[in-house]
């Protein structure tokens, strides 16, 4: 395994353990707990403190719809894909079985509960159906990859892109917990799904399919429309 | 279209999209929701993000009212005005349809509501007078121009001026929302006007004048007062 | 009045009328309310977003214990302070007086009550004691002061001093607000005290010295014990 | 005492008083308290600031746990250990008594209770057990050490490390200060457990033993696993 692949593995362990770890252990605390905001701004700060510290190493992709994305827009090779999506897989299992053995910690644990997963119909957390689902989880990563591919393109100063892209997984989360809990990346979904009750095994298709659906408009959108490299 | 209208349409409707949305969805959600903080945050880094993204190709205005002062202060031509215009607000009023869309599937949907429409008097949130909106929303339109005047200016290395420009969203935000639920740009509050139940299309007139004449001013009295290019 | 004045009155006005604003309107707002994370956040904001538009004009003080400060570190000429002084406190009224018309819009006004003046013993939020007071203004401005003379020397690349000037603003409203309402600005104090009902004037004193007696001692500090130019 | 040791001590102080004392003070404020979103971003503008300030200076490590992970990737020297972790214990001991003198000037006051130490199982704010305290402690100390390194590499322009770095800190709280109160710092846990009344003492050797073990794990696998200097 490379070094580009152990800064997508630990990368993406890092999103999966500090988003979903926030929106576990700190989300509803009593009186204090962080709410959707704190989560919203842990899923973006993890993004954009492994984006400085190992971006420079593998591109700081940590999830399958990114990687995609960057394949479509002609950023990234095609050979380097399958590797890249099963360092992040790994990280995201191994984030959630980490997770998941913090929080059986706890002396009033009986189980994890949703444990941060992604749904939608009776399993979003405000009830949102899966056709309300499918548009967001596209809209949202097609955006996302728009700022990816802005963001680190040359017409911006070197640097930068880390506090981009960051906040713009801080942003979508604002917008999308209530509709999906917020995916975005498969990985992410993944990583957590396998631990989780009710039915985000189920529903895990619907976040592989839109993110990487929207990523990859976002490749052509992005190449067509608004790119003059 | 030219690219540099794609990137106004893609930024406006993100800013209309996220920020308008964050506060339809996510703001009041039972315990856990957002409030205020995060609708504040969302429409500021709509525009950090795409002020990265695409800010390079088209100046990043997202906004009529910011045109305008661009404009005044002759940083802008004045045969691009109404193009651009255009382009901002067909990328608003997209992202209200796609905002509509969204939230209809939510099960327990009745109607929209305010949307996140922009009002005064018995329309503001805090039932502030028009007196206060207009005050309100021409002063921090104002100060919104100076600071991307400012921020823009050779004065700055380069690459900062979306992380201020986009912050100033935000704390225009953290003061305003409650007397007019903020506007100080007039493509946001025409793109969910369009969809918004109560006065909002009453009173869209306040949320065009008010910016735009807070935007004009800045760019006379940054040049005059400010300005040593 | 020169542009330097200028840009110390803008930056003042947008200090008090950004952070006090925020208090006054949106922090206390039902349900929904920014509460003091979003006043910080504000304050914070205010000085990161006019120190990016008009710093490089007049070295954006906004206040008047920062240009002392920077007067006994040796970065700021004595013979400026009392135009800087008088413009700070220009800018702080005005922005006290059209918040006052601006809140005095509101359906239900009948007083504008603290009005975000600072306070101790009755007047301090958490009824904290005058010499706790005392404490934590010196101790805060004191640090405030260190950063600003650290984050502005040739050891940190040009550009960055705004953020970290801004967010120890915000960091230090998120320590002290419950204990002064936090001031560390005498022209901050003034600019609401004029207008405040309760005992604001009577203890303005208290947050002209303070603050003074801080940024006094960092410049001090600063220069026998870190400096190194 | 050199520059660098001054430089430590008045980081350790500031990261110490401003985290700890949001947390006192500000945290559970009735109705407007700044909660753990609060804390946790207090806790990460600590570092921020004064890495901006005098991380020039000293490296701006303020945790002992840090100069450990440094010292074992090769990045600090041996015989400098001993002197920046007595000047971090000092600032962060002068931190916890000064805070003290603060909040005991309450009107209401009758005893500092936590004083927002660190602990685990009965002492754990969410009731969390030793062996998650231990994993948590570890794994985000780690982390933490993997962004330090990692940002402050040749890879990423000269500026963004404090960015990075005290922005890791804040989602580290937002994760788990339902777990621990959060440490990850050694001379924190210590400056506050002096003076806070229950276990802190007697669980302090957890927060000493767990932030150096995760920080000298990360230097071994940063070097081995992400290094190509």
């Amino acid at each position: 395994m490379s070094r580009r692949l152990f800064a997508e593995f630990f990368g993406t362990f890092w999103l999966v353990f500090g988003g979903c770890g926030a929106a576990v252990i700190a989300a509803a605390f009593p009186e204090l707990g962080i709410g959707f905001v704190g989560v919203a701004l842990a899923f973006g700060l993890t993004v954009l403190t492994m984006a400085y510290a190992v971006g420079g190493i593998s591109g700081g992709h940590f999830n399958p719809a990114v990687s995609v994305g960057l394949l479509v827009a002609g950023r990234f090779e095609a050979r380097e894909l399958v590797p890249y999506v099963v360092a992040q897989l790994i990280g995201a299992v191994a984030a959630g079985a980490v997770l998941y053995l913090v929080v059986s910690g706890r002396a009033d644990f009986t189980s994890v509960g949703g444990f941060a997963s992604n749904g939608y119909g009776a399993a979003s957390p405000g009830g949102y159906s899966m056709t309300s689902a499918l548009v967001i989880e596209v809209l949202l990563t097609f955006f996302f990859l728009l700022i990816i591919l802005g963001s680190t393109s040359n017409r911006v100063p070197a640097g930068f892109a880390p506090i981009a892209i960051g906040l713009a997984l801080t942003l979508i989360h604002l917008i999308s917990i209530p509709v999906t809990n917020t995916s975005v990346n498969p990985a992410r979904s993944t990583g957590v799904a396998l631990f989780a009750e009710g039915p985000a095994l189920a529903q895990l298709w619907l976040f592989w399919v839109a993110p990487i659906v929207g990523a990859a408009l976002a490749g052509i959108v992005y190449n067509a429309l608004l790119n003059d490299d």
